[in-house]
């Protein structure tokens, strides 16, 4: 008999999901997809590019559209809010619409920005920049003339809008309440990514907390206040963070963890027939032993394909996650892994680091430019706990190798003795990786 | 007591662990190095791109001159070619000087090029390419009209090689008698890297062997015969590779092994008080699980630095080599690590292996550039075999990941499920390795 899968969610998660299960079981089930916008699959880490001019198209976004899931047997209903779930009778309610009746059923609802509870804030010129909608709503709101912009929070996305919006020849202020832009980053690689913003023309406010929007009679944000000044704005864009769409997940009785996201099992189950995936779930993460909100395409990627094999009946588990991040900053490229210092030392490690300054190629070559490695260890056992990379061109892809020692435990002394590649267009003879954990090792 | 410890070399291995074990030892530790050439320290692995005039001084190419170490108490003589060695004595003689008595010796003699038995391969215009000597012999006979050069060989250094010659303006042959330049990749992957060859303007023959040398009445080779013809010639480099140079060892009778390097255990001893490393010595291939002979600054520089510590009394071994190479060739990125598809079927692996055509950077940055991914597994186990990247710029670094994951004996399916960076300059939401290793996966 045809079983009926329902999808909230038509982004990453959920339509991982529902593809996989569709190839799979086929004509055996149906697959409803219930998405509130317009678009499907596409990459919202991409829409800073689009803003700042480097991606020409929204096209270019969309990994998969509407009528592209549907030539593969996928109902896409967009356009169609989900308003509740009820558990006793298998139905999703819809905005507008009779319920939708099934057998399973992913929650894939995602993440919404953080606001602030400031009066204006759902002024027309203040953005999120959370989905291909806000995207393009900001890209309208774009002056040709030059402007001033307010990114409110200097975290990944913050930084790559400011930057975004010094590229369309903004002036940009970044306000952020902790004492430094990113604070996955220890402090002191932290401080490099504010001198290349600084660099780049962009006015980084650390240690200052938005007080309050001024508002033109139109209802248009003129200045944002903040520690006290005032800072004229054009344009306010919101990058302070997300928090998962968990709520309809939560009203229908279904568990939620400490940091408000959906608490899912390694299979991506929530409860008998119900599976949730992507930003709005917790993860494991593997290096703390806790669980965490981190809101990342890839993860959402990876648990909806584990959610639409397990639908489907194959055997398939998310192994958790890292905290892995890595981002390109005005000339800066930056990337961390596993914990950072105060995180370890919250959690009771007694912490080996060290930071070395060295070079992205061999030290003599013409391309050689500076590079920044920070490496932390835990002290009675060596095993490596975290890795942070600050510097130019070829820099921070390598936090994939020390994010797969983290992955496999290694420590920090077989991370120094592993085979590295080596060539003088790449690295110095002891891979600059090798040479961070040789002087950990040293203090071990 | 003050003990003695003379070093025979005094390139990478044999200065690491000269340096190390003066370091941890002081005044009770007399070292002595015999270095038969002018320099200490030195980049060989450079040498190509001092040829080719981005780097350029050979100064930039020491890392430590013979006056820095002297500074540091180490009695390094120049010019000191080591004749032999007398176990029994515990004596080194020493061409044109008197003996050298040791309590602890280190053979660190590196390797040679391997020179086929052709007439007129010593003719002044025939180069290796192996010390600084030799590189600064090129760079003399180099002309500033425009000449052409034959280089024998399409390994790494013969590519390097040619490539630094285009530079110079040579037209430039490279024959080898393998079926594609650089037999360490797959002959798909190889394939690619002869298209770039050919992109840059270099004649590339394959399967192609060197008869014989033409000479000039001077003694200079005017035209290299290979193949059944004929290729003129002003200047010709060895790139054929190296074998151990470890004559001196095997007549003392100290054990060497199959690939003709001296056999040592993983403290880098080879009898009693005595040690070796370097270029000189088989490395234990932990993917192979055989002995091998890779001659490489990486492992050079942490086969000294175990010699050192050990010959100071620190505990200390070289766990072997995954055989990673990396290489900047033409505008094309080269990497492996492992097993290939070929030595994996010798070995009895019942393989499966996926090459992906993917892209250095999310498809659709600006900047994203074509990138090959090849991984091959065990199919039992799903055990990671071996990886291969060939690519524009931002392709060859990734090899790190792979080797990591090899090292710790990641599964396919463990790299395909781990928390690498994502953001759109630097990958794609699935990352290269693991779209990969997911296809390998899906073939288990």
């Amino acid at each position: 008999m045809t079983q009926r899968l329902v999808v909230i969610g038509g982004d990453a998660a959920g339509m991982t999901a529902a593809s996989r299960a569709k190839r799979l079981r086929g004509d055996a089930l149906d697959v409803v997809v219930l998405e509130q916008g317009r678009f499907t699959s596409y990459s919202a880490c991409g829409i800073p590019y689009w803003v700042g001019g480097e991606v020409g198209s929204v096209d270019d976004l969309v990994v998969r559209s509407p009528e592209e899931h549907r030539r593969n047997g996928i109902d896409v209903r967009l356009d169609s809010r989900a308003t509740g779930i009820d558990l006793d009778r298998c139905e999703v309610a819809v905005d507008g619409s009779d319920p939708v009746g099934f057998d399973q059923l992913l929650i894939a609802t995602g993440a919404t920005p953080i606001r602030p509870p400031l009066p204006g804030l759902d002024a027309p010129n203040v953005h999120g920049v959370q989905t291909l909608t806000d995207g393009a709503r900001l890209i309208d709101g774009l002056s040709d003339e030059p402007g001033r912009a307010v990114v409110i929070g200097a975290g990944y996305i913050g930084i790559e809008m400011a930057e975004a919006l010094v590229r369309r020849r903004y002036d940009v202020t970044v306000v952020d309440k902790g004492a430094q832009p990113m604070s996955t980053l220890d402090a002191d690689l932290g401080a490099l990514v504010a001198g290349a913003m600084e660099g780049l023309g962009i006015d980084v406010e650390c240690d200052t907390a938005v007080e309050s929007l001024d508002l033109d009679p139109a209802g248009r944000v003129t200045a944002v206040r903040a520690g006290g000044r005032s800072y004229p704005a054009d344009l306010v864009v919101l990058g302070i963070g997300v928090r998962p769409a968990a709520e309809i997940a939560a009203e229908a009785g279904l568990p939620r963890g400490d940091r408000g996201g959906i608490r899912v099992n390694a299979r991506m189950e929530v409860a008998d027939g119900v599976y949730a995936a992507g930003d709005c779930v917790e993860s494991w993460d593997r290096v703390a032993q806790r669980w965490v909100h981190v809101p990342l395409g890839t993860h959402a990627n990876k648990q909806g394909l584990v959610a639409g094999l397990r639908i489907a009946g194959v055997d398939a588990e998310f192994p958790g996650i890292l905290k892995t991040a890595i981002s390109k900053v005005c000339d800066l490229e930056v990337a961390r892994t596993g914990l950072g210092s105060d995180e370890a030392a919250e959690l009771g490690y007694d912490v080996v680091a060290a930071t070395i300054e060295t070079t992205t190629q061999a030290g003599y070559m013409p391309d050689a430019r500076p590079m920044t490695v920070k490496l932390l260890a835990d002290r009675p056992t060596g095993r490596l706990l975290g890795a942070q990379f600050v510097g130019r061109e070829g820099s921070a892809i390598r936090i994939d190798t020390c994010a797969t020692a983290l992955w496999a435990g290694l420590t920090v002394h077989e991370v120094m003795m592993s085979d590295l590649g080596y060539a003088p267009p790449f690295s110095s003879v002891w891979d600059p990786v090798q040479v961070a954990a040789r002087k950990v090792v040293e203090q071990l």
